[in-house]
């Protein structure tokens, strides 16, 4: 019986939402994620307001295994995810020690003004994530992981918690080139397939470009063997219309 | 008196939360919409799955001004935004003449089958959105605009609802790169020059590559006049903080 570990990505920050700054996160995260057999299933962008951030944690932690957050920790005034965190879960929030040992391995001791020692307020009984570029550290409380917005401390962060995370059966996937065949052909055959094997999920992929339609069939699921027999049921399919249709 | 209209993105489909397809329309459509006018305030993805579709829909529709739908609007099973969307509204769904029209310019008879048919499935006494590219349109009912998840099909969907759009004072933004002077140095300043001007919001970005971090202050608002203020004390902070500091 495979076993479901679920999770949502919340990302803060008016710079996405205002497109000043274009997301590199979500796709990282959601392939991670879907490598070590956690299955991403909600997103949301919400900008850099207590009562968003608040309501957004809340409703994501309660509902999912896990929720990891990026953006919103460091030292300026626009920074309030640790804040906003510990409102959510109604825990205190205040200097932690652990914290500020870290950033003074970064800054001397004159340098460690009130602005950066903001990086080292913590939730209460949270435990650091650990910042090898930049020092100031991210934390988990509960079930929330609260991490950095730049792309490459969020990685490192995200590989020093992969290994604490309780991990489902991995998603196995394959994908079928439909080559040509458009997806109103081979539609109703696929449908017919996902609605006769429940363990698998399959989804129709176009793209386009300069060189026309492209259609990709995916089929996912935790069972290897219900997965191969529905890629090969959608071989078959391809195979039938390929032999039906007139030549181009 | 800047009026504010708002407007919330909901990204439906598997693809996205598995990390196969990497997005590229959320960057795209906060750019678009903050370029016309139109506050971007939250982003959310959701599967393939009716219920989750529906809720957001519905959670989204009710807040801002305008709720914007990407994916799922194909012709295969996985493709069921038309369906949530008119559930969430508690509005009838049929083949609507008009879209068929349209496919029929696309498909030849004999080749608008059962599920292509799907794609002329519109919510009752919904206004249509043309594709000019492969021919299945969107729509719009009450405040959702339901768009394709192809980029390009996407973005040319955007452009012809663009003009039906209210929108409010245009967001003005100004950029000031902080050359060198770390955010710890900056933050406390900032703090106090935005506590000072609520009408404008500054957001201090920093982006980290193998040249080391970059920091970038962005003060927006749609009063010019006070964004250029806090623009000027942004740049006598930074001023007042190369004249301090020690030489590198």
């Amino acid at each position: 019986m495979a076993v479901s570990v679920t999770a949502a990505l919340l990302i803060i920050g008016d710079e996405i939402l205002t497109g000043r700054t274009k997301d590199k996160n979500i796709g990282y995260i959601a392939e991670y994620l879907m490598g070590i057999g956690i299955d991403l299933r909600e997103v949301r962008i919400v900008p850099d307001v207590e009562e968003e951030i608040v309501a957004a944690v809340n409703a994501l932690r309660q509902r999912y295994t896990y929720l990891f957050t990026t953006g919103g920790i460091g030292p300026t005034h626009d920074d309030i995810t640790a804040d906003s965190v510990a409102k959510a879960l109604g825990v205190g929030i205040g200097y932690d020690p652990r914290a500020v040992a870290m950033l003074r391995e970064r800054y001397p001791e004159n340098e460690l003004n009130e602005a950066r020692m903001r990086m080292a307020r913590i939730p209460d009984c949270a435990d650091l994530i650990e910042n090898p570029i930049s020092k100031a550290p991210g934390f988990r409380i509960e079930n929330v992981f609260v991490m950095a917005g730049v792309p490459a401390i969020m990685q490192v962060m995200l590989d020093s918690i992969a290994p604490t995370l309780e991990t489902g059966a991995k998603m196995i996937s394959t994908m079928i080139e439909a080559e040509g065949i458009p997806e109103g052909h081979y539609a109703e055959g696929l449908a017919a397939i996902a609605a006769g094997e429940p363990r698998v999920s399959i989804g129709s992929y176009p793209s386009f470009s300069a060189s026309g339609f492209r259609n990709q069939i995916v089929v996912r699921g935790k069972d290897a063997a219900a997965v191969e027999e529905a890629s090969a049921a959608v071989r078959a399919l391809l195979g039938r219309l390929r032999g039906d249709r007139s030549p181009l």
